[in-house]
């Protein structure tokens, strides 16, 4: 007899934006493996339970990969409750699948619980909603990592088609992803806001158009950013551009 | 002075996929307007507030939605904590823009807590993932509620070019959907689930190729519905085809 495998969302950073129902499984939990970016207040939920920090920041290397598939079928054979802690929501860029099919092959229950994405939070707090009526129906969420190996998969094509684009572990990468998405058509005054550390009280963001963030990408601190892009943040850099004219005014006087 | 207008993610059902900070606004909310689809027991978590029933299903017309703006607007100049709950969450094909500048307009404070959309909470209880290292990189969310007002966005180019396509409010449409994606050149062969109810005990899933759907849409017994798209959904036919096997086999005994 083997216990479950929770695999558990963890939210986008502040940790009350997780859901009740991870807040149960986790005080339930008898080992629990997390992911680098999940926050210590929610890891701490899991009072009675052995905790490993696992995985790097942006995906674990897939040798790593291959040995957290290992102690969760080694921790599910030994305990009842076994949780797999993943910031975000767990199946949206967050190599679950290897993690439910290395589980299902070794015949261990699995039962996922959702949580809140990151482009939701980050949409939360600037108060600009990810669709709007007669301006964006649609949204693509995409990560522009790289890799020649998986070339087959064209992460543009979705942002190029969609309204709006959230495109995730972007940080590293925004003047490039910016002069792609113009060499392939979208408009250069396209409206793009980086969002650094979402929901966390060190949250920052940058209004800049795709032209802009082309020539120059914002000073970031590390933290995970994503960038959101599409006509619904032309309020971001409206409301920019009346703080400069404010500004320009007040040092004329 | 005037209140503050919480606009809260319910999440996609289940009332314990509604984050901890949702359910604190609740607890503290003077009044609250909810959409239909809220489940009441979220609903439930506001008591002492004054409960309102607002909205259609599937989104309200405009007239009943500058109707709601005015109710909140003169909810926040009576009281201190207004919630206006949606369903899944309020950023996301929620109409939460139009009520966002209505409340901005009159001067009311207003603050977005994110809740887990319908297509986490299917995509959790079918244990497969959106995104997929190889397979599927980006995943489109869309809806294809049609109208001729707004034909300048298109829903379905997003849908055509990501690799996986959430497409909500689609159960009314399922078969023209699928006949419009075919049409437009996404292969007859991808692969389809139709989740209703998607986390509530109440949930159905049915998996189609897009052929089969635009052949015979299935029965549906009016819940919300979503349909999931793409490469990742091979496993959901895939299940269906060896447990028809099965079947078989176990007639011919």
């Amino acid at each position: 007899m083997s216990g479950v495998v929770y695999l558990v969302g963890a939210g986008p950073g502040a940790p009350d934006l997780l859901t009740l129902r991870a807040a149960r499984v986790l005080a339930r939990a008898d080992v629990v493996f997390h992911d680098a970016l999940v926050h210590p207040e929610v890891v701490a939920l899991a009072q009675r339970a052995q905790i490993f920090a696992v995985g790097k920041r942006c995906g674990a290397h897939s040798t790593a990969q291959r040995f957290i598939h290992k102690r969760l079928i080694d921790a599910a054979r030994k305990h009842a409750v076994v949780v797999r802690l993943k910031g975000g929501d767990p199946l949206l860029f967050g190599r679950a699948q290897e993690e439910l099919d290395a589980l299902r092959e070794a015949g261990i229950a699995c039962e996922i619980v959702p949580g809140v994405s990151a482009a939701f939070a980050a949409s939360a707090a600037l108060g600009i909603s990810l669709t709007e009526r007669g301006l964006a129906r649609s949204v693509a969420f995409a990560t522009p990592r790289a890799s020649a190996a998986h070339a087959s998969s064209d992460w543009a094509a979705g942002a190029l088609a969609a309204d709006t684009a959230a495109l995730y572990m972007a940080s590293e990468h925004a003047a490039e992803i910016a002069r792609t998405l113009i060499a392939r058509g979208k408009s250069p005054e396209t409206p793009v806001v980086v969002v650094e550390n979402a929901s966390l009280a060190s949250q920052r963001e940058h209004a800049a158009t795709l032209a802009e963030l082309a020539a120059e990408p914002p000073l970031l601190t590390g933290g995970p950013a994503l960038l959101l892009i599409g006509p619904p943040y032309r309020r971001v850099l409206a409301a920019r551009a009346s703080a400069t004219r404010r500004r320009a005014q007040a040092s004329s006087k």
